[in-house]
């Protein structure tokens, strides 16, 4: 029941891909078509859960991608955990629909925050709980990795784990300050983070950087 | 019209990746958005839904890459019989949207269960056919599986098939207890059983457990 | 502009999978859970439009295998006829769903068995447009492929055009004798035909038949 | 957070062709079949968009891989704008819908056109940024690129942005100008366009034009 991570990642992807695509069906054009402008301005909550969710996604999709390069065979309980990843992103369509709604109507937005908060709470949870699995099995692990790199993408992943709670619990209190918070990740993820990526060598199948 | 299976299993994961992730699509956000977290809550048949066929669909793929691991060509038959799979496993968005409405309404649940089981088992039967007809022809099948691995294989498709069957039958009696019987084979799935991969020799394409 | 065929493949292979997968959007669970049962019978003419439109796009699937197995290099040209049938091939489930939707409210069969028909004619079109193409400009094709292999292929892609178009005549005479004609093309299809392919040596990167 | 081409193409090839295929789900079969074909017809707007923005993303698809042919390795400022790109490409069957319901309804296709239009320039734009910063940063090139390469790619995807601004310009003036010349592009991008691919050498595993 061992697998070679390259069936999984790109099962993963496709699952991911397709989430993320299917972000855009939430978005229902306006019915109206005489005041066509001022009905698509009023759908600026959809455009925002839009946005958001897919560029969280994109971390997730990248970091998706930094954890499996570490991983040499996925067994059992990683291909079950995985599983259970994509279960949760792909029900993030649902999330951000809701969230849309929520603002757009100005009802529900704390429990639309929370929703969503939890949503990307459990994918970075599978996510720490996946590593920290892999970390404790040092036979799934490819050999290239050093304990700093190790560690590197711990703190990375135990970041995220408390950057969402912090929003997700915010947003319980003032559900724009929750999303702010969330969304304030984006930009913070594109930052250089140095260690865990310079110090892990690529796969031989991966080419990777010069 | 034979084809190296690379070519087909991709094809068939993607078809997989697709159904697994349209299931949310059925899952439709509340429309009063006054009382949120009630409406959030009555959906709980639908997650239900989701959550059993997202994971059983898994277990599906996951099986199906056990199976195409050990056939080296996929003949017409094989071809065939796989897009009739194909044909089944995309049903079943359709299949799990049934189920959640008739728990949601309280009515149809019976035939919903059914609906749903045997889209399951029509899955289960032609992992079973497609098996014993390659197990007939040989020379579809890889130079490294033995019987063993064969008959491990084998023992496996034909547990799901009477899992499936017996949990569908008991949901014709009585709905809830059929779905907690077919649900029972997730948890039971991710338990290891021996035999099959253990023995049979990974691909070389495929680089697989040290 | 010339492309190696894998990623023309790949990208075809993807949007196939996804449009196939797509047919069961159209299909609605009904409405009144109180008599489920009835109402998922009187959905019968979704599934079989359902059935004949995956199965009819899985024989797509197929020859734009056979088809691109004997294409070493794709030109603009190819390129965009490659496109259109994608476009094409995607606009199937709109097709799908139009035919379903006459059969069921017993109007328009005659207008929805030819708009599904020519969907598919246009397919036909298409397949046979690349193929003389590329036999005309012989340095597009593979080295392994003999004049036998060409005219089997050619021959093969006639018949499909000459069948639809046959069936789609005489369903603008007689909707369901139409739908029974292209319908009766899936078990033809599956049935052997000598030559194209054992004469058409595989590609090395594709392993294929022993 | 440096990537292998490979991986981000496969990724973007992914969403590009979901994107594609859910094209078709905003054309709603007819739901009067008494007159299916008046019905049908009166759908024309749909078809149109379906059709130019599906060929239109069929070059975003095509520029796309000629644009990573290029690239040897993906940076965290490449995988950032990627994203955004793939997020704009994710977004087009909601424009593609609001311009097919204002050409319905003979109302907003100012407004339309212009959503449409702006989504393909934002595409235009990043694909311009994109190659702008690897070209100043040559190490994420190929070696294999020589300058009449670079420029030659340059001067394409000026040309698509200049195209698409004009275009959305007469379309907020004019709508249907406005759309005839964004979808004159499409006839237009597959005449041969000298230069940056009988220069620029294919990669490795591309395979190539012989």
């Amino acid at each position: 029941m061992e697998r070679h991570p390259a069936r999984v990642v790109a099962f993963s992807d496709a699952v991911i891909a397709i989430a993320v695509t299917l972000l855009v069906l939430e978005i229902r054009p306006p019915q109206d078509t005489r005041h066509l402008f001022h009905g698509l301005v009023t759908l600026w909550p959809s455009y925002l859960a839009y946005v958001v969710t897919f560029m969280l996604v994109g971390q997730v999709w990248a970091n998706h991608h930094v954890m499996f390069d570490q991983i040499r065979t996925a067994d059992r309980t990683v291909l079950f955990l995985n599983t259970v990843l994509l279960m949760d992103i792909a029900f993030l369509p649902f999330a951000a629909s809701v969230l849309a709604g929520a603002f757009r109507d100005g009802h529900g937005q704390r429990t639309a925050v929370i929703l969503h908060g939890i949503a990307f709470e459990l994918a970075a949870l599978l996510f720490n709980a996946i590593w920290q699995y892999v970390r404790r099995h040092h036979r799934l692990l490819v050999a290239t990795i050093d304990p700093a790199g190790v560690k590197a993408i711990s703190r990375r992943f135990r970041l995220a784990l408390t950057w969402i709670a912090v929003g997700t619990l915010l947003g319980a209190l003032l559900p724009p300050l929750g999303m702010a918070v969330i969304a304030a990740f984006i930009p913070f993820y594109w930052l250089p983070i140095r260690g865990e990526i310079a110090r892990a060598q690529p796969r031989r199948d991966e080419g990777g950087p010069a």
